[in-house]
Formats: C-alpha cells, sequence, structure tokens
C-alpha cells in the first residue's frame, strides 16, 4: 500500500487547464481571481474569510513599527537551502530583526513572467507559506502581476514587513562607541556560493547550502539576556565587507578586523579560492554582524552558539576611532589590507 | 538672456560616465550606493540625515493602520497624464484610501532592467519625488535590483503603503444594505485608454489623458460632510464592472446599474467602439465605485463636483436584494445584460 498525497499538497489549479502562467492570470478577471484565491489565499491565509481589500487592516499598537521593503531577483527560483519565496520572508524578516523589530506582517507583491510552470508557482507558494509561519509572520496582503515572456524571469517577489520594535532594543550608529566588539553570528559566504553552484552554466559541484534562515529569534535571545545590541546588519548583497564599510561610514568610526578568527567552511573557503571571490564579499543570507560592548561579547557568544544555525558565532574584531583608512582586515599572515565597498559586481542576481 | 536651468533637475550621476544603468548598479556595492544616494534619496528624501538603515522606523500610532502593496509593469513606462512612478505612488495610496485610511508612509521597490536610460530612471525618480508630495506621503525606504536585458522592461516598480484609518471611516461589505446608490467619483475608461493610445504600435491618435490621481482628497472630503461611506473600491484592472462584481459578491447582495447614467467622454467611447472594448472593463487610476445610502446621494455629489477631477462624478445605480444574477446592467436603449468578471484579458499590462 501506498500512502494517498496529502490532499493540501495537490495544487487547486488542475494543471490539465493551466499548466503554464498566462497573460490573462493579471487580467483583472476571473482567472487572476482564482489564482489568488485558488493558490495565494489557500496557501496564505487558509483561514481567511470574507471580502478581499485591497488593504489589510492593522489592529492598534502603541510602539513604534519598522518598516521595510524588498524585491528580490534571485536565479535560480530554487537553490540549496531555500529558493525565492523563502528567500523573499527571511530576507525581509531580517531587515525588521537587525533594526530590533519583531517581524508581524508581510505583504507579498509578485511580478510572473507569462509561461511560469504553475506546478512551480504552487511550490513556491508553499514554501513561502512555510517560512512566514517559520518566522511568525502573517502574509497580510498581496499583488500579482504578469508580464509577457522574455519581460521577466519566471519571477520575482516583491515583500514589504512590518514589525514591532522591542523594548528597549533601539540598534543604531549612535550607539557604538570606540572600544565595542564586532561578531559575526555565523560563518560566511555560504548563500552566495549555494546560489552559484546551483547556476547550471558553472558546473561548480559542492554540497554547500545557503545559510538563509530567519534571525530574529538569534536578536531576541540576545535582548532577553541583556546583552545591549549597539548595532546590527544581515550582511547580504555586497557580503559582510560592505555591511563593516556601512559601519564606518555610519559611525565615523573606524573598523578592525581580524581574518584568521573569521569563522568559515572549508568547502566555501575553497569555492571562493576557486572561482577568485573574496569570502568578505559573498552574500549571506542567515548572517548578521553584530555591535557589543566589549565586556559582553562572552555573553553574547554564549547565547548565540546555543541557537541552531549560530554555532560558528565568533567575535571578529572591534571599533577604533577614526584613522587613516575605515576598515582594515589583518590577514591570517600577519598583514593589512584596506577594506571598501565593492565598485562593481562580483555575484549578479544572488538575492 | 536665458534662464539657467535649476541645479535640482540636473541628474546628479554624470550621464557621460552612466548613460545607462548596468548590473553593478544593483552589486551591492559602491556604484549602487551612488545610485541610492544621488538619485533615490536626493529625490525623495533630500534632508535624510545619518546613516541607510534595513527599516524605516515609525513613531508609535495609537489607531488602526491599513497596509497594502502593488507591483506596476505598466507599458510605456510614460504615457498621457502620467508615467509609472506616478502610477506608483497613486494607485498604492488609492488602495489605501478606499480602505478609509489617509496615506503616510511609502516603500519603494525597484527592479531596473540593464540598459534603462539613467535620464529616464532621474525623470522618473522626480516624478515620484513629485507625486509623493502630491499625496501626502512620505518615501521611507526602499529597494533597488538590477536584472540582465531581456529579463525585466526598463522598470517594475512595487509600492507599499502604510495608512491611518480615519477615525469613524470603516468601509466594508458589512455596511452595505439594499436600497443603497452606488456612485461613480468620475468619467470611466480614460486610464486604459490612455496606455493604449501610447503603446505606438497601435497608431492611435487621440487626446486623451489618463484620470490618474489621488482619491484620499475626495474621501476626506466626503468623510468630513457626514456622508456614511459604506463601501468604496477604486476601478483599476478589470474596470467598474469587475469592482461591480466584487461588491456583489462580497456583500451577497445584487447590483443594478444604468448605463445612460454613465459618465463617460465622448473620445473614451468612440476609442472603445473602434478596438471592441466595453469601457465598463477598461482601467481607472482615478475613479472609485462608491456606495452610500439613498438619502445621501445629493449631498455626495456636491461634495464630489466641487472637487478638482470628480465633476463628472454620477450616482449611477443601487444595491438590491440577491436576485438571479449578481450584477445587471440597463442598457441606454432599454435592454439589460448580465456583467461578469473578465473571463480573460483585456488590455494587458495597464498599471
Amino acid at each position: 500500500m501506498t500512502a494517498a498525497p496529502s490532499p493540501a499538497l495537490v495544487c487547486p489549479i488542475p494543471l490539465s487547464d493551466y499548466p503554464e502562467v498566462t497573460m490573462a492570470h493579471g487580467g483583472g478577471g476571473r482567472l487572476m481571481h482564482d489564482l489568488i484565491d485558488r493558490l495565494f489565499v489557500a496557501s496564505f491565509a487558509p483561514g481567511a474569510a470574507g471580502p478581499r481589500a485591497d488593504s489589510a487592516i492593522l489592529a492598534p499598537h502603541g510602539g513604534e513599527l519598522a518598516f521595510t521593503t524588498d524585491s528580490y531577483v534571485v536565479q535560480p527560483l530554487e537553490f540549496p537551502g531555500g529558493d525565492i519565496a523563502r528567500l523573499a520572508v527571511f530576507g525581509t524578516c531580517n531587515d525588521l530583526a537587525v533594526c530590533g523589530a519583531e517581524p508581524r506582517h508581510l505583504a507579498v507583491a509578485m511580478v510572473l513572467e507569462e509561461g511560469l510552470s504553475v506546478a512551480t508557482l504552487w511550490r513556491l507558494c508553499r514554501s513561502l507559506a512555510d517560512a512566514a509561519a517559520r518566522a511568525g509572520v502573517a502574509v497580510v496582503t498581496g499583488d500579482t502581476k504578469v508580464v509577457e515572456r522574455g519581460r521577466g524571469d519566471g519571477l520575482y517577489i516583491t515583500s514589504s514587513g512590518i514589525g514591532v520594535r522591542a523594548h528597549g532594543l533601539r540598534p543604531g550608529a549612535a550607539q557604538v562607541r570606540p572600544g565595542d566588539a564586532i561578531l559575526v553570528s555565523g560563518d560566511i559566504g555560504r548563500h552566495g556560493i549555494a546560489v552559484l553552484a546551483a547556476r547550471e552554466d558553472l558546473g561548480l559541484r559542492t554540497d554547500i547550502v545557503s545559510d538563509l534562515a530567519p534571525l530574529w529569534p538569534a536578536v531576541a535571545a540576545l535582548h532577553a539576556a541583556g546583552v545591549e545590541l549597539h548595532w546590527m546588519r544581515d550582511a547580504t548583497r555586497g557580503g559582510l565587507a560592505t555591511v563593516l564599510v556601512e559601519l564606518a561610514e555610519a559611525t565615523g568610526l573606524g573598523v578592525r578586523i581580524d581574518e584568521a578568527l573569521m569563522p568559515i567552511t572549508g568547502a566555501v573557503a575553497a569555492a571562493c579560492e576557486l572561482f577568485g571571490f573574496d569570502p568578505l564579499y559573498v552574500a549571506n543570507e542567515g548572517c548578521m554582524a553584530l555591535v557589543v560592548p566589549q565586556t559582553q561579547v562572552e555573553a553574547a557568544l554564549g547565547v548565540l552558539r546555543a541557537l541552531p544555525g549560530h554555532a560558528e558565532a565568533a567575535a571578529i574584531g572591534g571599533v577604533v576611532p577614526a584613522g587613516d583608512a575605515p576598515v582594515i582586515a589583518r590577514g591570517a599572515a600577519g598583514g593589512e589590507r584596506v577594506l571598501r565597498m565593492l565598485s562593481g559586481e562580483q555575484l549578479p542576481r544572488i538575492c
């Protein structure tokens, strides 16, 4: 006997009728309403009753809110450790988390390319719903557009999030002081290399999986443990180096890191060497840089390393008074180099 | 003597260096930061001081909020009466307004196609800033991605908005009663025909200009005048007919309209006849359907017609008990027809 497939996993739009997204799915008529009701509402808000409205109404909340938006254009749509839908949820939630806000509400807008497989879209909808549940956010509103074949790339997702600022948690450049320590919440470079490896044309064989994950649990645990979070930033496009340059620019202070302390797996280091990438510039999607008081480094690392996904958290350097170069990295062999923002691009469409 | 051009109107990125958007403008490095600082921040938040953060922080507000998102993929990017940037502002603000919320904060995410003219992007940024000022919203956060040539269509914009619910204004299907009147806030069909005419391949010559405009001033004026706004919906993709079907479906009641009462310009009617379009299904971007008590029709029309852009407001029908067909339109010649949602598409990429 084989188990019957779970009814919830059967695409609710008959694939024999509509194997692919058509322009009519974006026309505002019956087909679009069907797509929204049967794929999106069924996935994201299965209990939603009553009429669809143009906006979601959010209950009153007395505190400060954080508001963010990101478009996701990653290619391929699915990669080891994630897909564009999970990225759209966790990426946007992480932008809230590093501002000290607990992610609550998500708005999801999709630009579908004519010809996108409806089965793929359904799989990504399920993934998005699963990621939202894991991140503790509700998908409260959305939008769907369809563009002609050759005017998109399967699917672009823009997700916008609203979070609620945690009491007493106000990370920002103004809190950063010379002498503060700089931590990373995990090993670096996995997302960029995993996506790169998933591009068939590169022929890279590797077991590297994206680090894609929500960061709010780590922020909440650190805050609950009394760690003063002076500054946080998730190290996505442009990698850790770009985030450190942003830290230096925002504070007017200097940043010194020690590359020998940088957590990085052997596989990522090898892949970076093979392709000539500097891992400090490779994108992450579940790793952040944090600035905390020097006296709280051990406490912070203790909290982080006890959490799933943050076992490799490490102290990598510190904030210093402004000097000649804003960001200096000391290499494993003892030499120093100045880190700047990427002047061009390294890995396009990584998120 | 000729006047010197206003410095504010000169593109702040040297067009000789970067006449077109390149993949590197989306890479997360220095070029992307330059684009954001010199084009976007300069246009949208010229007074913004301090560091860019991943999220905007919104001051506490005790009331209910409305939250919405829409992607805009209109083609061409510029059309008579507007452009994709103005559409992204007013369209999203209108989704808040018809839910009874005053638009306040906007998040703007752009997917740029490699090769987009930077001069065009700058013009659209100026237009977006101007539209935001007119709509009374602040652009508080954003995102930029770049996709390869042939994976986009110049520019897609996703704008997400947060609005504050006006005191005592709770439009919704539950408020609608049989006997209520249905109004439109202006003449219909102009946006769809204006965009259609702007597509060079169609060779349609017309002076029709999109009705693109913010609807909040009309909602606020009606509410201030004591008009009970039972239900509102802006009649965008799918046109007025689709909105009326949504009204019938959401309330479980019937809708009857009289086409002889429908405000429509001669030029729009002629263009629709020429192309075989039913104007009830053509998109609008500054026109909404409203349900108000029958006793307040004259008051509502008085308020609307005194406002710029709403001189053609009209009562077009009413809500009736559920009958055989949810929505019935009585034609000018006296015949009746059932209005349904579009089964396919009429005008792709109209918004």
